[in-house]
């Protein structure tokens, strides 16, 4: 089958592999639609980030080279002689997630875990072996291209969780990239009163608007502590810093009014310069998010599936697999006016 | 009266002083006790922080020279023409705290705040005029000295109050300094399970268990992060940085379990690098505490002067005001057996 096979960094090759044998507890999903992340181009700008090169992944046992793409959905194909919950011609979307499983699943993500599709074979395939528990069933009216929207979006509804925003809050978003514009979207289905968003990109602040934000503001224009301060005088409740460098880190809790709630959503790469007094002086809460716990990925496709959480403004692009370089993960570096760009494996529009 | 008058950093004068006229809204307290607070020293050494000196405060217009001192307690002398609740005799605390009342009394402090005792005329005196709005009544038969310890008493409730601490927890306290010690109290007043405390001093560490304390660690000695997670599987729930420095900030944060809260009770004189992703990959929430609100000064008044919050331990030595520079200022500065220094101002013994 044709898959896109990370070998190292800028070296993401699409060629013919077999697909691995069918374990017992497994289904082969026939891909449908596999969505490109900001960890997928990471490892393609700078990886490996979380491909295992050193030698097997402890959780999943891949290593490179391996088939990326962790948000992605489809139709089951075959089943191993173990699976009980599902048959073939299901649709479903994958839970990428694997844990030790070894705590309360609200927090076995903080004693370690890896993704299908970055630590074993993932969605950028014709087909891929993925375990009973990964998977999630989506209704066959459903379609099959928002079901590689859920991945991400469990992320911002996770974010949504995790920094306690109740309905009729005001909330900022620095960082209007995909998990930004879903984090708006998921604060709009929360219930969320203003949904302001900050970025320097006038292409990402428009997407925003189109996924739930209310207010934008370009950063590099106007400062975004002081405008939001106009726009909600005393601060926002919530805010989410999705931009992950210094300069939004303060000005995410500076945005906040006293006892409200930053959530940090971004992967920091550098370490910052921190003055611990900027929370002393604003009593601003901080909290954190990383992945999601497996309800939340279920609640989130939920939400998606009956229309509560709106996410199809994200996608900004679909692609054929064989273009996925170009046009993907090159498009996704240049161009501020792509989101989500999404791969069409089964050529089919669903 | 004598005093003991701010003049600049490492000059603090005991000397005769006029008190100023008493306003109509004040009382004029006979001063039984007064305590030195880390605030003090920091304005003796390296003052002026609080002390105002460039023009009067805003709040409370008072400029140098000033008499320091604002944890205090006596006995009312003298009342204003407008004074409504309090009669001559009646004991008092005082909260020196005092803001713009513009907001939610539990968060006006982040709009701003001046301290009685730092921004005008305090405790170190025979007398002191204040205003009725800021006073608190004490027993006849509770003891004017443990009246003076409310004050920094309510800065460690507050703290325990912003970490959610819940009956039952278990607890890490960085530094035990006098205000780690009250921490130390408050969590047992809370009925937190285990309450442990790290510092590099044994004596310190030997008062906290005075305190409340249940197990101690010399960080000089062992990792207080694996010995905490020795202690306690998982981290603790709720931990408190009262240090102020780079490495006991991210040890809090290590050493506190998923979800769990780290609470910033210290003042920063300086920024620290901080890597964001020490948050991401813990789950460990951030809140931070400055001063306390009228209701939680109230709140611990009342644990105190009922036994249910225990302070005494933390008192270590009483001197008279004739003695504070050496004795107090200078023994604060090299001599760790010392928590809380208590300056005697009436000459009795009660």
């Amino acid at each position: 089958m044709k898959a896109a096979v990370w070998h190292g960094a800028k070296d993401i090759r699409v060629k013919d592999v077999d697909l691995k044998p069918l374990q017992d507890n497994e289904v082969t999903v026939k891909v449908a639609w596999t969505g490109i992340c900001g960890t997928d181009l990471h490892e393609y700008l700078e990886g490996p980030v979380y491909v295992p090169t050193d030698g097997p992944d402890p959780l999943l046992g891949g290593q490179a080279p391996i088939t990326l793409g962790h948000e992605f959905a489809g139709v089951i194909e075959r089943i191993g002689k173990k699976v009980t919950n599902y048959q073939i011609g299901d649709h479903v979307a994958i839970n990428p997630t694997v844990t030790n499983a070894d705590r309360p699943s609200d927090i076995d993500v903080y004693s370690g875990y890896s993704f299908i599709g970055l630590a074993s074979d993932g969605g950028f395939a014709s087909h891929a072996n993925i375990p009973e528990d990964n998977l999630v069933r989506l209704p066959k009216d459903f379609p099959l291209r928002l079901g590689a929207v859920i991945e991400p979006a469990a992320v911002a509804v996770q974010a949504i969780k995790r920094n306690g925003l109740t309905f009729g809050q005001n909330v900022a978003i620095f960082g209007a990239g995909p998990i930004g514009c879903l984090v708006a979207a998921a604060a709009k289905a929360a219930g969320a009163n203003r949904i302001i968003i900050c970025d320097l990109s006038p292409q990402r602040l428009t997407k925003a608007l189109e996924l739930g934000a209310t207010d934008t503001i370009n950063s590099g224009e106007q400062d975004p502590v002081q405008r939001i301060k106009e726009l909600v005088p005393g601060g926002v409740d919530a805010s989410f810093e999705v931009a992950g460098v210094q300069v939004t880190f303060n000005q995410a809790i500076l945005a906040t009014k006293p006892l409200g709630t930053m959530t940090l959503v971004s992967i920091f790469g550098h370490p910052i310069e921190f003055n611990p007094m900027i929370l002393t002086n604003t009593g601003v809460k901080i909290t954190s998010t990383i992945a999601y716990s497996q309800a939340t990925f279920l609640e989130t496709a939920e939400l998606i599936t009956k229309g509560s959480l709106q996410v199809e403004p994200v996608i900004t692009k679909e692609i054929p697999l064989d273009d996925i370089v170009t046009d993907g993960f090159e498009a996704l570096t240049t161009d501020k006016s792509q989101a989500k760009i999404l791969v069409n494996l089964d050529g089919l529009n669903n």
